[in-house]
């Protein structure tokens, strides 16, 4: 496993989010949090082995790992790693160490399938299970300097492949094609593969390749537009249109590294744009950086939403902002880190205030009715003052 | 939209999967299922797009649909397709088209997040809310002939990837490099990229290229071994590791095209295969071989895994068989279609009998521990009589 190694999470990096995750618990009545879902898993503990992370209210955290114990000890920092057969065993192993069972734990019950759940039910039936996603979705939110050196990693993988795309995009590709070129070329080079999503519903993919008229289509994704698609078994993003001289060419590529996620759109266009399909995606920038500028620590999600909608009034473009009248998303930008989309939603009614240390995927799309779509979408980080860009990809439009 | 047209799930296919399960659905106290999830909606209106399909006991299905409402026209021949606004439109709906709601509604319990099901018991507050999973399962393991021309032309797709990877594979590319290679070319070809997973802590992917005493790491799977992944936060598939002459490459490659699933392995070498991984090989195949000339319906899953284990143990291979002691899988296959795991699993245990229309993928692997990891998949269907293969890769060693 020598290749995986350098990539592990760092022992200060593991401690501060237990630290910081038991900081929340002590003001609940949860005495303890039972995590399985595989990305919380992989943060609190540094790997996504098979198995249960234990945090109690306070104290060390207990690791029981189904499959593989050998693996879960040379990933992940924590003093205790055992190894259990069954799920079975989680009460007696956790009674084992901490002398009792709290009253009171807290499973990801926005993941949790009922029927699982009933399982647990029975194997606790002393106890109340509450949900304790929220606390662990909060934890999440605020990056540590650490993780921003992975985004920062992901962001340079998702630079080359931006830059790959501008050499190889060529007529006649299909939108299928053309994607699956790219994410080989980023994959060759350290992208993951698979993209991770927590809703159940949300199926999380890096091609979203949209051309033409084709990108003015609506469908399935809470998205202003979501493209063809293959087939009605899987209606968006990339499809079988290929690419044309002269038409915008929405762009909108999602990247994974060692666990963190990049998603960045451009407009790409061979030859030139249409001037009207140009103006709007000028119009898109514009929204976007205006955005960046305004957008302070302290500010509610709702209200750079509502700003980020303002500035596109002011600009004429009320119509299109973010999807046609009728069918206009509620966002305009999301959490991302180790999913690709995590709290909070820069979104309409979200009175979350934005802090330092968060990352957002801010993308600013305008849909013209059976005409186009166009966006821009980068990765920024809340700073005291500000934002910073982790996103590197030059924001302009690429004339190929 | 034209591309799509030709892929769209026939009239008759619908209807026939509505009145099975409404068969199924006359033998319980459930008065009608409310589906969500993506492939049973899927499945059983024929389109993806974001809504909810109400299926009362008797009578015409009803499909409400929150985005996007005229593809789902488009895509769907069921005749009651209405446009909601919100999921909470529901509960009026369904009372407005029926005249009532019924007592008992089921719903997919096996994936519904427990939040989520408190939201909608809040919905029907009069209703009792169970588990209709069950018989969404068993619908559609039985797959129909249209199903299987569905089957047989993504069996196609994966023989023609097959086909590229025996021309392409190369020393010094990484496992990852040559998945990627290869799943870009399937995705030229109709590979919808994707794979779809019902278990929420189960992530499919395609790329499973294991190499040399790589393929013998243990891991997250349930399965006999997982390779190395590339990082901490990925840790199965596809390695960074390099192909090298005269290894054993296991090639676990799995394809989607029009929602439907293909699943298959292959051993490769450059040059030769040493002699142990050679004979384990060829003992994977005549495992494999043994059980479907076996195979008829009326058997159990469980009695057509104990055979594989009595075939495996006749040849001396007991040790490696499924892993390493301690680590064995407790199945040979898996039900493959719309989803790339299906029901019913071929596990130790299992006694639900097998039945024509039942399309598996059938997996003998052989792990020798710190050293290699072989096997052999195909997918075929139970007939009448016995077995007959979909796929179409021949079940060989492919030595390039």
């Amino acid at each position: 496993m020598e290749q995986n190694d350098c990539t592990c999470i760092p022992a200060t990096e593991i401690n501060n989010r237990i630290k910081k995750i038991q900081k929340k618990l002590q003001q609940t009545d949860i005495g303890g949090l039972i995590i399985l879902q595989r990305v919380d898993l992989l943060y609190f503990s540094g790997t996504a082995q098979n198995g249960f992370l234990y945090i109690p209210v306070t104290g060390e955290a207990l690791l029981m790992i189904k499959r593989y114990h050998p693996r879960a000890l040379n990933e992940s920092c924590l003093k205790h790693i055992i190894e259990i057969r069954s799920v079975k065993e989680l009460p007696e192993r956790i009674q084992d160490v901490y002398g009792s069972i709290p009253r009171t734990i807290g499973f990801e019950l926005d993941v949790l399938p009922v029927n699982e759940f009933n399982f647990y039910k029975t194997l606790f039936p002393d106890c109340f299970l509450v949900d304790g996603s929220g606390l662990i979705l909060e934890t999440r939110m605020i990056k540590s300097a650490w993780e921003m050196e992975q985004m920062g990693q992901v962001a340079a993988l998702s630079h080359k492949t931006f830059e790959f795309m501008k050499l190889e995009i060529r007529p006649g590709l299909s939108e299928m094609e053309f994607a699956a070129m790219a994410e080989a070329f980023s994959r060759k080079n350290g992208h993951g593969g698979k993209m991770r999503v927590r809703d159940f519903q949300t199926e999380g993919y890096a091609w979203h390749v949209l051309s033409g008229k084709n990108s003015a289509m609506l469908g399935v994704l809470d998205s202003p537009a979501s493209g063809a698609g293959t087939s009605p078994a899987f209606p968006c993003g990339a499809g079988w249109k290929q690419l044309e001289k002269n038409e915008p060419i929405l762009v909108d590529f999602a990247s994974i590294l060692n666990g963190y996620h990049m998603d960045e759109t451009r407009m790409f266009a061979m030859g030139a744009m249409p001037r009207k399909a140009l103006d709007t995606s000028r119009a898109a920038i514009d929204i976007h950086n205006a955005i960046l500028e305004k957008l302070t620590p302290g500010m509610t999600a709702h209200e750079i939403f509502e700003y980020g909608l303002s500035v596109a009034q002011r600009a004429g473009y009320q119509d299109s902002y973010l999807g046609p009248a009728g069918y206009k998303t509620s966002f305009v930008g999301h959490g991302i880190g180790m999913e690709l989309v995590e709290q909070p939603v820069l979104a309409k009614g979200k009175h979350v205030r934005l802090e330092p240390g968060m990352t957002f995927a801010l993308e600013p799309k305008l849909v013209v009715e059976n005409e186009f779509m166009v966006g821009v979408e980068s990765v920024f980080q809340v700073t005291e003052t500000g934002t910073r860009l982790i996103s590197t990809v030059p924001i302009e439009i690429f004339m190929c």
